[in-house]
Parts: C-alpha cells; sequence; structure tokens
C-alpha cells in the first residue's frame, strides 16, 4: 500500500510556516506499516492542487492532503476535490449544524463564510473527528481506471493529528489488508565520521541492501550525534523488536565503541542519568560554549537532582578570580583543568566539567579558531580520590558548530569516566 | 521563472528530521522575486529521485535539490543527476584536493569514502563555497528539448545556505534576466502580540495589497522577535532603498513603540551595542533559561568588550551561597534582584540581568509553568546611582518557549533602562 502526503498552502512555499504535518504524519504511516514514498507541498492555486493530486493519485494507492479546508477565499481544497471526483458540493446539513453548534457554544454568531465549510462532494463520507469548524473528508477517487482513495485534513495541526489517529490510519490499515508493523531503531554515535562509519559498516550494508528488510542509514546531527538506524518490518511488534534487537547486536561488536545512546536518549541524558546512578553532583564552567553546554544539561527532565549550576567564565579575570585559574594562557588544558575544580569548589559539586577554547571569528593566544581544551574531574566518594582528564581537540565550522562539538565531546569524556 | 525545491533523503519522509530547508529556500526565492510553485520530498531511492528530478525540470525552468550528496552509499544524488545529464562522473581533483585538506587540517586520515563526494558529472560546474566535504554543483540538463538548471546542494543547513546565498541566488536572478533589485528590510518588535499588530496595521496592508509593491507580512520568530517584513522591488538598489526607507518611515508611528531592531540586528546586538556606547559591563545570573540566556549573549561578535560571564544557579544553595539571594521563595522578584545584585558583586561587573522562574513540567513554590521573575540592575557612573527594575510575567508554551520569552524580554527590559 502506497501512500503519500500533499500539504496545501502558499504560507508553506514561502516558508512562513514550516511544514511539520507531513513529517508527523509520515512518522505516522511508517509505524503503520505503510509505505510512503513522496510529499509534495503547493500552493493556494486549483490548477496546481489538481496537477499535484492527480500525480500523486496515479503513482501511490491513497493521498493524504493536509490544508485549505478553511473558511476563506483561498481555502480551495473541496472545490478542487469534488472536480477530481466529478461530483457536486452539497451542504451537508450535519456538518453545517456542527458548525454552527460550535460559534454558539463560544457565544459568537457564524459568519455565513463558514457555510462553505459544511460543503461536501457528493460520495465523499465525512470523518467522524471534528475538532474544529473543518470536516475531514474520505473521498474516492478514480484516475485512469484505478481505485484511489483521497483523504482531506485540516492544517491545523491538533485538528489534522485527531483525524489522522482517529481515522485516516485505521482506514488505511483496513484497505491495506497488511497487518505488519515498521520499526525503527537509533544507534547514537559520537567520535566517529559519518564516512568512517559508512566504511566500518560497508559489508553489512551492502548485505542488508540485497535483502531490503532490515535497512541502515546514517544521519549526522550536530549536539545530537551521528546516528545509524535500523528499520525493519515484520508481522506484529514482538517480531520487529526481536529483528532490530538482532541487528543492534550484530552491529555492536562494530560501532559499540562509539555508541552512547540509542533512540530518545541523547548525551545529556545519558551522562544526567549515570550520575543519578552515582550518587553525584554536576557543575560546569565553561568559557567559549558560553551557556550553551549548561543550557543542554539544564532540557533534561529531572536534572535538578544532579545539577548544581554552571560559571560562564567570559573574562579572564572571571576565571583566575571566581574559579581560581592560575596565569598564563586560557586556552590551554591547564586552563581547564583549573576551571572544573574551581566551579566545583564553587558550587559544591562532586564533578565538574570544563570548556575553553576559540570558538572564532579571531585567533587567541596564538591557537587557530576551533581549538578546544576541556576538563572532567570526578570526586568517587571523596576528595582523595579525585581524577581529573584533559583534552584538546581541533573542530570544524562556525561559532555555533563549535560550540555543539565541543559540548557532545566534553559530556562524551565524563560519560566515559563514569 | 519558476524555481522549485526537492529535498532528498528518506529521513524526511519518516519524519525524523523536519525538512526546514525547503521553507528557507522558499523563502528566499520568494526574497529574490522568483516564483516558486511546488516543494517536493524524496526518499533514498534513484528511481523515485529521477522521477521527481524530471516532473520538476518538466514544470519550472529550475529546481535545488537538496541532499544526498553525503559520502555514504545512500547519498544518491550524484548518481542520479549524471544520468539525467547524461553524462559520466568523474574526479574532480580540485574538489578531491579540499577534502583531503579538509581532513589533514583536523589531523584526520580521510577515509576513502569521501572521494566519492569529489565526483561530479562532466559538464556541471562546481559551485565555488564548500564550507563542509560535499561540493554543490550547477547541472545544466536538457529535459524534452527545453535547457534546464539543476542546482544540487548539500542538506546540511549551514552548508546549504552558504552555496544559497552566495552562488544559486545570483545565478538565478541572472538567468531571469529580471534586472530589477527586489529587497526586504526586517522591523523587529517585541511585547505586541502578532494579531495585535496585525490589526493596527491592517489599514496599511489594505491599501499596499490593492497596490502590490511594496508588500508587508508578519513573521512570529521566538527569541528573535516578532518580525514586520517590507518587500519592495524597483529598477536599481537605490530606488528599492528609498522605497523601504519611505515605508519604514510611514510604519514608524504605528509600531515604533514596540521596535527594537532593524534586519540582523537583534536584542542580544542592540543591548550589547547600548553597553559598549556606554562603557557598562556586562554580567547574568539565570536559573530557568539556564545558561540559555548567556548563550545568546555569547553568540554577539565582539560581546568579549562588555561581557564579563554568567551564573547558572539551579540548585537553590547556589542562589543562596554564591549569590547571596536571602532564604525565602525562589520565584519571585525579591530572588530576581538579589541574584542580579549577587552576580555583579560577584563577577565585578556594571549591569546585571537575573531570570529565575518555572520552566515546567512542574509547579514551582505554588507558582504556575511559564510564570518568569526578571530583573536588571545598572551602575550609571558609580554605586551610589544603581538602578533596578524587576517584573513577572506569565508565558504560555513549552520549556523551549519559556526560555526564549524570558531571554528576549529581559534583554528588552535593559534595553529600556538603558
Amino acid at each position: 500500500m502506497q501512500v503519500e502526503v500533499v500539504a496545501i498552502g502558499t504560507e508553506l512555499l514561502l516558508g512562513q510556516i514550516v511544514d511539520t504535518n507531513s513529517s508527523w504524519i509520515g512518522a505516522e504511516l511508517a509505524a503503520a506499516g505503510l509505505n510512503s514514498h513522496f510529499q509534495t507541498k503547493v500552493g493556494d492555486n486549483p490548477e496546481r492542487i489538481r496537477a499535484v493530486l492527480e500525480a500523486a493519485l496515479s503513482r501511490s494507492d491513497a493521498v493524504i492532503c493536509c490544508g485549505g479546508l478553511g473558511p476563506t477565499q483561498d481555502d480551495l481544497t473541496r472545490e478542487v476535490i469534488a472536480e477530481l471526483m466529478g461530483a457536486e458540493l452539497q451542504l451537508d446539513p450535519t456538518v453545517a449544524d456542527r458548525i454552527c453548534a460550535m460559534f454558539e457554544s463560544r457565544g459568537r454568531t457564524m459568519p455565513d463564510n463558514n457555510l462553505r465549510q459544511a460543503m461536501v462532494p457528493e460520495g465523499a463520507t465525512v470523518i467522524a473527528e471534528q475538532p474544529g469548524t473543518a470536516p475531514g473528508l474520505i473521498c474516492p477517487v478514480t484516475i485512469g481506471g484505478a481505485e484511489r482513495v483521497l483523504y482531506a485534513v485540516p492544517g491545523v495541526p491538533y485538528e489534522m493529528k485527531e483525524m489522522v489517529t482517529g481515522t485516516v490510519l485505521p482506514d488505511l490499515r483496513r484497505r491495506s489488508g497488511d497487518a505488519s508493523v515498521i520499526a525503527s531503531r537509533i544507534i547514537r554515535t559520537w567520535g566517529q565520521s559519518e564516512s568512517g562509519l559508512a566504511e566500518i559498516l560497508a559489508e553489512r550494508i551492502d548485505e542488508l541492501d540485497s535483502a531490503g528488510n532490515p535497512t541502515l542509514a546514517f544521519l549526522a546531527s550536530g549536539v545530537e550525534g551521528l546516528k545509524v538506524r535500523i528499520t525493519a518490518k515484520a508481522a506484529d511488534l514482538d517480531s520487529v523488536t526481536a529483528m532490530l534487537d538482532a541487528e543492534q547486536r550484530r552491529l555492536e561488536p562494530l560501532i559499540g565503541h562509539w555508541t552512547f545512546a540509542y533512540d530518545d536518549d541523547n548525551m545529556e541524558t545519558v551522562v544526567v542519568r549515570a550520575l543519578e546512578e552515582r550518587g553525584l553532583s554536576l557543575a560546569v564552567a565553561e568559557s567559549l560554549t558560553g551557556g550553551y553546554l549548561s543550557g543542554r544539561i539544564c532540557a533534561v527532565p529531572g536534572v535538578s537532582a544532579v545539577y548544581r549550576g554552571g560559571v560562564v567564565a567570559y573574562h579572564p579575570s572571571v576565571k583566575t578570580q571566581l574559579l581560581g585559574v592560575p596565569q598564563g594562557p586560557v586556552v590551554s588544558e591547564e586552563a581547564a583543568s583549573a576551571m572544573a575544580l574551581g566551579v566545583c569548589r564553587v558550587m559544591n559539586a562532586d564533578v565538574g566539567v570544563a570548556t575553553t577554547g576559540v570558538a572564532g571569528p579571531d585567533e587567541i593566544e596564538g591557537r587557530p579558531v576551533g581549538t578546544v581544551c576541556m576538563a572532567v574531574t570526578v570526586a568517587f566518594g571523596d576528595e582523595d580520590e579525585r581524577h581529573t582528564r584533559t583534552a584538546t581537540i581541533r573542530l570544524p565550522g562556525d561559532r555555533e558548530r563549535i560550540r555543539q562539538f565541543s559540548t557532545i565531546t566534553v559530556l562524551d569524556l565524563l560519560r566515559k569516566m563514569l
């Protein structure tokens, strides 16, 4: 069963709104085991909407189209669908009553425009869920002799989601007659380049490519790491999970060295959980990351159990006076180490993490842009057992990427020490 | 000149990444006066990529395709384009050298895979900008007897943007033969809602709509403010600038009260510049913003002239011990005020800015999610002349939006005090 998504609205083409609806529907289709190979955005123009829907219905069994069901003149989806079906638009009294009732319940008079929303092409079925004024439609369409189905849902995300979850996906699953389940697992890695991973996995990818199920893909995701995605299809959830588990075990000896998390976990959540399990509190001192490192840590739910806080030591005097960094170069492992120890002292924390370096655009102390010195210090149990590790790396990219890569790299250093 | 956008990557169809590239390109095309009627997403499958590119090149004069230029097996754009051009892929030694040099500068060995990225279809031109390992391509394609142009750019946003801005848009403008100049001015506002601004500007928008040039648009942009964009078209740069100036003057009495910056300036750059002009140094103390406020400030080029640093006082003990906040509720204007004064003392700064509040998901001290207390303290000349202002606001949205809105609001408070 091939299903594709068409998003309608000039504001999407102009970039005034990012089309998150199609992405959400794409994820839901995959989870429901339905193939989805194309997504198209088109503006509020009847000829172009019709051309896009015809092309989609020619190559796919079903099309979900979002948007253009509102009450204004530039909402054209109903008219175009009626044309495609060769059907007349008729006022649906049940829908009209629903819309009137909605306005009444909010103590408002219904503008006449809104009755346009009650116009339904003959032969179409109204979707049961209707959280807003726009009704969703299930429309049988014949294209080139083939029977297809077109679902029209509103562009307002919560209205669309309620209809897709409640009616569209179950209807598609029923039509597909396929009870199989598709699922993915993300393996997150750090410390190896995308091309390096691809080389390591080349043989396995070739084997999988010829079999076709499961499949592997890579995704460079900045501070979220370099992701390896396994996708599998099977008869039921247990079988697909077993396939993902088996493939993950198979990849483990190849890429386990760089693997730090799976699925929705990221470097921060993994580190925070490890700290919590060991009863260790954390503080950070940062210079070139400027608050970004702390901000990432604070975004982890439940972080207050371990996080004391951070110092952004931007000016050299803050490094020396508040954190006790000795006089000397500030882009150095010595300075990073002193910052990590200093912030532990100031915030009474067991674990200190520090970054200092050159975010650009100019060199500092003769060190080139992208040079980052980092330190992690951990007091296991008591202060006598404090371990400190430092590292210097050289990163590519602009200020933003240097910050992101510094952050994930220093947290990875901490993860390895725990 | 019709231009459309094709985004390539299975991860886009599966909803693992939202396709923000196409939205950004759509906005840039509109700003450059180029029509764009379709945007398509397609997975990493050579037949389907080819079908989509052929359809796009048949109905549009130019196509920008993003993604699939990486070093791995599932990066297929180069091969498909070569097929469409009826050309062979050849190793481009200049590109190969560039890629090698990138690896060398980071002290790493280049995996053989990366040489795939130096394969260029015969007849294609390499785009001058190449911030990453993937080169961009300008490819002449003949479809059904018509001469078209296909631009291939990487899916990594900062690489794509550099190429589109530096080469693709100027090349499209040149090909379009349209010598007129289109330019935009962004007026950035804060403190008034989008619908409030729309009401204030409704009459003027109606007038402009009937004339068609210049035009006005709104863009809610989180921590970047609520933008009002004027776009004008004229014969040359001087004329278009005069039109933008005239429209800006016309809007000034209507929205000047909420205007804080123009074009690429944002709240941070405006505040940092004002501090620099007055010779004042800055420090921040933050709780619910968790480092985000400091990170935004540090992103301003040249901020080191004014910025001392920041304290992320996440744990209550850091607020009391390091910043001297008195015992009592931490979500209060008193606590915010003490934090701002405390961080000035600790960092020896003239100006202190502080945020404390409830980012969610749970209430704190009986205050609901979205409650934010903030303080700004400024020592003009000497400590005797210190002025402190506090405020409490209630923000909608999730953790991320609460952080963004807190940050821009507290900086706006500082801006007004300066």
